[in-house]
């Protein structure tokens, strides 16, 4: 798995509330602002995305074990095709890592899996067809 | 304050346990590899640095209130000059978010301040001289 930021997740208590506080507040504008996330890109190719802590902790979990620190915030490293979500799930397992959620279909179109570093830091290796960074490092996001 | 994130910060229980796995498991390449902290790059212009939780705590509160949450992981979003880590504090705190450590000279040769977000989350901005990033998103770091 190349070592590759393409999303910071922050499992929030209420989306709307921490939207006044970056959107309306900080004035940063949004790549995808819906009432269950609001994605921000904060570098080339990376997006800072404000997410509901028990819908980030049920997404990492397939919802079995919606409790604990999983709600909390997750990155994210986005590969080129579905085959290299499976690729580096092995990648991780090989060098000592933890799979908390294995590589299937994501609901948001794609695959994705859930994995954990040493000190349990999530991280959500994912394909997702919907987007896309561009040669300048500006990225959309369109929800299929 | 520009939505620019710089670094993301994991707070790790022990250094070397997370680089034998980010850097020899997963075969990261270092951006800055010290005994104490060692840097990734993972996307143009951000690093992931695998700090101890400990000292990240101690540095993101000036070692008042070493214990809690603050030791978790820290985003950064790194400023220019020295003056724009002030505004940042007043812009973030018009926004409704709070200071954890008021704006003073930092332990790397710049300016900094810890900003924690209404859910916690905490951010630390930072003007760091030693910090470049070049036009092609390459970051290149040195301890002055």
């Amino acid at each position: 798995v190349q070592p590759r930021l393409s999303l910071v997740t922050l499992g929030v208590r209420e989306v709307a509330a921490s939207r006044r506080f970056y959107v309306d507040g900080l004035g940063w504008p949004t790549v995808l602002d819906l009432p269950e996330v609001v994605f921000v890109q904060v570098a080339p190719g990376v997006l800072l995305a404000l997410f509901g802590a028990d819908d980030l902790a049920a997404d990492a979990t397939g919802g079995l074990d919606a409790a604990g620190p999983a709600g909390r915030a997750s990155l994210a490293c986005n590969v080129d095709t579905p085959d290299q979500v499976d690729a580096a799930v092995r990648d991780w397992t090989a060098a000592g890592g933890t799979v908390v959620k294995a590589a299937q279909p994501a609901a948001f179109g794609g695959r994705h899996a859930y994995l954990a570093d040493p000190d349990g830091f999530l991280w959500e290796v994912a394909h997702n067809p919907g987007l896309v960074v561009a040669d300048d490092g500006t990225v959309s996001l369109r929800v299929l």
